[in-house]
């Protein structure tokens, strides 16, 4: 029986709709019975089915933030010009997830592993089976949206006519597979996760705070923290403003993860850990890059921890057709979320710049 | 009755010794009925007491690694030259420890809160007391070492004439402040912790090793791991070379971490949180920082994750006669372990320059 969780429902994630794409056999060998992937659509799919936009999702994230902070009219992602598809990843805790599904075989701890290449298979199925898309004006995505749009273009660069990976990398780094195992291993320590078969989220709230915890250090940045930036965050409504760093730590992103599903966080967990458009040329990075046809613009964020501009600025160099595209938010990873308005003019600037790009 | 571990052993520590310094009442109150100091010399020290070099330590660390890595014939540290009194910092294991104490009050969870000030205040007592030194031709240290040598400085600055705070701060950020949360919950949360009062720290092995994760994480770099650095580091004697990263976190990291005391780590993290010049002055860093007559080098590492160069930079500014001198290593902040001779030889030239100034 799947569990209650409030956080994955339309009342906190907005709309969005369940599209069942039937038996889906796995990398790692698993089986998903009945694989239903949460997507969220903007605006309309023309005539010629060339307006069409990717967008799936990061570590912990949904489609939601999206739609509220890159997604409107007269932004570069504008539903008056494109359709805009946002898929939530396998496991997100929308689409089928360890605490949602109802087949027995893989509900909680039993859920399979899932690899980024499963995503985006699943989602090339989707798109082409239920919306009739076979080409893309664009794919672009966060962090692991980020590890998505560069497998998409390394696997199917005839479907990928741009691409725009921010804040995320092709072939994952040992330094983000070390700081992800801390982020495992907050969870499974908690005694309440039992191995995975807790009967509540609410059972392992101290090892999801312990995640958050190591969130708040490797997700934003020092700059963040030292000029108490976090002030001018706004409080949930009704409720008292920031007292301090730690209230701001304990009450925005301790609260913010501890309302999550254990499983869904270690789900995508190892999917990052193991994300590598190598797996697609026998481990060879520069071959599997050297596929790509798509325009992209690599975009990091400059205060970035965990994946910097080096380590996107080398996968860059390696990718014809590429231009590195900076980003800044004293935010660091975490600018993803759109701290800072001069980050969003950034990230619409240069996608648009992209989308006015002729393909090739 | 003390615990045993063999990790504060003259066995695996070399030598030293311990320096009663009687009853010691600390800052926040607490009292350590007979302070013990683990403390190692080099050299001698001169007919006017001129040439000598206090060295405080590091977060988990103990004398041993300066001796190691650091003072030498021939080094900028050159016990030929220097009388070099290296301190353990109050709490570290070799020190008045909570595991080490016989005195009952004190003991295990029941150790007091120490901070930066108390270490300074002893070791101006020891120094004088027992070696009958009360002017400094230098102080030096790293990390924890560092804000002990910026409280130096501030404190009793007509008693340090050279000072070099090597990747530390004055006062402490709250981005450190949450990393080291992270490290405190990551042992308190292991059940074999029991509030501190463990029979053993091997009971503690699990917290131990999550604490080390989140170490090779932060304490070294991106590129540390992305290029393969630790391939060069030799694995113990008699033991096989580290198979891939994930063997060298293991084998290394973990294991160096998993010989600790947890109550050690526990007492310095929460002196390091606490760390800040300000104190003496009402809150007030930049005139804290403005009573320093000492000619110092402020010497942050370029890769370093918590202590970034930045951070260092803004105190440097508010501090008169100093200058800043940034040291590259692609170890992060374990650069402090000498990884690379690269690293040592700036070290070197940048102390041996600050040791030929003049003093005011």
């Amino acid at each position: 029986m799947p569990l209650d969780n409030a956080f994955y429902t339309p009342d906190v994630q907005g709309d969005y709709e369940l599209h069942g794409i039937g038996r889906f056999e796995l990398e790692e060998g698993g089986i998903i019975p009945d694989l239903q992937l949460a997507v969220a659509t903007y605006g309309t799919l023309n005539e010629d089915s060339s307006n069409a936009i990717l967008i799936p999702t990061w570590f912990s994230g949904t489609h939601a933030t999206w739609e509220q902070v890159y997604i409107g009219p007269g932004r570069a992602l504008d539903p008056e010009q494109y359709f805009i598809v946002v898929v939530n990843q396998i496991g997100n805790g929308l689409s089928t997830s360890a605490h949602n599904t109802t087949d027995s075989p893989i509900t909680m701890s039993k859920f399979p592993k899932v690899r980024i290449g499963d995503d985006v298979r699943a989602q090339e199925q989707l798109l082409r089976e239920v919306f009739g898309i076979t080409r893309l004006a664009l794919v672009v995505g966060g962090s692991m949206g980020a590890q998505q749009a560069w497998e998409w273009a390394v696997r199917f660069p005839e479907k990928v006519l741009r691409a725009a990976p921010i804040a995320g990398t092709a072939q994952n780094t040992p330094h983000d597979f070390l700081f992800t195992t801390t982020l495992v291993e907050a969870i499974t320590s908690d005694p309440g996760f039992a191995g995975g078969e807790y009967s509540s989220h609410a059972d392992v709230s101290a090892g999801l705070g312990r995640h958050a915890d190591i969130w708040a250090v490797l997700g934003l940045s020092t700059d963040f923290w030292k000029t108490e930036f976090w002030r001018g965050v706004p409080a949930p409504e009704g409720e008292e403003p920031w007292a301090d760093f730690e209230d701001f730590q304990s009450r925005f992103i301790r609260a913010l993860f501890q309302l999550m599903d254990p499983n869904a966080l270690l789900t995508m967990a190892w999917k990052w850990q193991r994300g590598d458009v190598a797996r697609n040329t026998g481990g060879d990075l520069a071959k599997a890059l050297g596929r790509i046809t798509a325009k992209m613009f690599v975009m990091p964020i400059d205060h970035d921890m965990f994946f910097p501009t080096a380590d996107c600025a080398a996968e860059q160099a390696l990718t014809p057709g590429s231009e590195l595209r900076e980003l800044h938010s004293i935010a660091g990873h975490f600018g993803l979320f759109g701290f800072q308005s001069s980050y969003l003019e950034e990230v619409d600037a240069h996608l648009g710049e992209l989308l006015a790009t002729p393909s090739s």
